[in-house]
């Protein structure tokens, strides 16, 4: 199907009444968008994972919000919304967060057309809030690909990322993209090696997907391949995402993120992280001792899901049927084998002294 | 299909007038028996990827040459014959060791006759020697796995793997696999992590399997996840295979071992090689810089093979069409990283000095 996208190209827009997103499903097999007009709508978006990534789920947390309020009879309906938007992916934190701060900003409102104005504009900001700390990631990080092009202009800026932190998870730039996104503008010519990242392969799935929207040149490895590019100089930087970095810096990402930190380690190529700031939780010091790692369910390790020659999606085992099979979410890089931190305010090492300087609000 | 196989369960065996071996192609979804009668159906298991695993290869071709010189009519087709054999799969050092040294045994004869009875005599021993190897390969490394159930016995001891070096790719035993089956023997209980193994799936499909049929406890897992386990106290000790071992011990072996040695060593976890001294490349001095590492069709990174809902075996894609991928067939383990090899001879540090120690004759 071909869907016009709105310029520049976005994960969720306004239409009448409503908004649409990517259905990411069906990535990167079938481009469809759905149109959500209503509470209901928004809340089965969030739950199905047709949008997934904490900013794209709170963004559209945000307009579930709107969308309940205009279907609301009395200002005081708003608890009951909250609560159903709440419940729709009980971890994700940034949409806590954003429902928090909705919450703050309309209870003391005393009409419901003034409530229904108000939550559209925040929604709104938002969004261009995400992008605009998206942007900034691009900003901060993108010296680095340009020092690598200047000492080595005869080849494309070889970068090796792993799952998915690119623009599919918020709205617009993403995190770890969002450089290679603004080398490109500049004209840098960027080569990406996208990891499939087993067991839900975001990598070949979504990764690859976006960069194909962008034109960004790239080539899909097994999970396993990263060591030997390293060990023949086939990567100049290794950028990846991150769920959760602790105080000291260290992070915890998709799983598989720390044998790739080792093998940059031992190969002497630089290995950052690239997050907005709301990533760091400065409640917590030390990431492989404090940071609880989700178990998920065996049959996504057993099972692979693709397309099929006639388009269908299906999913083949790959297990004797009788095998056990255990999936980890996510690991944890310790701090050590993290060259630095891109955030939107800067580039720093991933210790609590460099941290600091740049978050001085934190002390 | 229920099929009644030989005690012990070999992956070769001979019936009237002919051999059987599994088809390896349809594991772990269909266990089926290929009957092999003739040097053509001997070669066209070999190409077809019936059997797989240098071992296993050497072995139907020993048969195959028997097949041919009893449809022979006069001596002088046994160059024929052979010439057939070798074409079959071109990159065989095992399978041509062992044409060769038939070929050697063979062509003083001269009746066609004490030649047939000569090669099934020949083929008989090279499978028995096959067995003899990788029984001791698990006699030697069985005592690692004695001590650390010695010093833990509150757990099996837990060891994970990568890719098959099992007996599927033998006729019996396997090499990781040999002293796992010897612990299982004498009581040692044992859990083994399996690589998924990425991209063709030989740890999933082909080691969770020989697992299962001799009942070893078992876990599947994606090739991201060993650095977690390891940093959790999960591993006892890694056991890999290996394509070809230097003489200073640097291993070559499937894609990813580098990275799961890397975390071995992060976490103090031992890291050992299993393999037939017939691996040692006793004229390579350097793994990184000499061995030439085989480069394979994107597709099998691009699309998963598998079982569908209703046991019929297909393939889904899982990266945009349009994407490219690269497929490493292996890497290279340099030896700093290994904590010893495990070979028929003994168990030695990865290193020359050590090496000859066993093998003194390579002086």
């Amino acid at each position: 199907m071909a869907v016009v996208t709105p310029k520049p190209f976005r994960t969720l827009w306004e239409i009448k009444d409503g908004i649409q997103v990517i259905d990411q499903r069906k990535l990167p097999h079938h481009f469809e968008v759905v149109n959500i007009f209503t509470l209901e709508q928004s809340v089965w978006a969030i739950k199905e994972m047709v949008v997934r990534g904490a900013p794209l789920i709170a963004c559209t947390g945000a307009y579930g919000l709107y969308f309940g309020l205009m279907e609301a009879k009395k200002t005081s309906d708003l608890s009951g919304i909250l609560t159903a938007i709440r419940n729709s992916r009980p971890t994700a934190v940034n949409l806590f967060n954003t429902l928090d701060r909705m919450e703050q900003e309309l209870s003391p409102l005393q009409e419901l057309g003034e409530m229904q104005k108000k939550a559209l504009a925040l929604a709104r900001l938002i969004v261009e809030e995400d992008v605009e700390i998206c942007r900034s990631i691009g900003v901060q990080g993108l010296p680095l690909l340009e020092d690598i092009y200047r000492k080595n202009p005869n080849r494309p800026v070889q970068i090796l990322t792993h799952c998915n932190a690119g623009m599919l998870g918020c709205i617009e730039w993403g995190t770890i993209s969002s450089p290679i996104y603004q080398a490109k503008e500049k004209g840098i010519p960027v080569h990406v090696w996208v990891d499939e990242t087993r067991p839900r392969n975001q990598g070949a799935n979504l990764t690859a997907w976006e960069l194909t929207k962008h034109g960004i040149d790239h080539t899909v490895i097994v999970d396993n391949t990263g060591g030997h590019l390293m060990q023949h100089g086939m990567v100049d930087i290794c950028i990846v995402g991150a769920d959760r970095v602790t105080r000291n810096g260290d992070t915890a990402n998709k799983i598989g993120t720390y044998l790739k930190a080792l093998a940059a380690k031992d190969n002497a190529i630089p290995f950052y992280i690239a997050l907005p700031s709301t990533t760091i939780d400065w409640n917590s010091f030390n990431g492989l001792k404090e940071i609880e790692i989700e178990e998920r369910h065996e049959d996504e390790v057993k099972y692979v899901w693709g397309a099929r020659e006639d388009g269908t999606i299906d999913k083949v085992l790959i297990t004797p049927k009788t095998s056990k099979a255990l999936n980890i979410g996510f690991d944890v890089t310790p701090n050590r084998l993290i060259t630095g931190l891109i955030t939107d305010r800067g580039v720093c090492a991933a210790n609590e002294e460099s941290l600091l300087n740049l978050f001085p609000e934190k002390h």
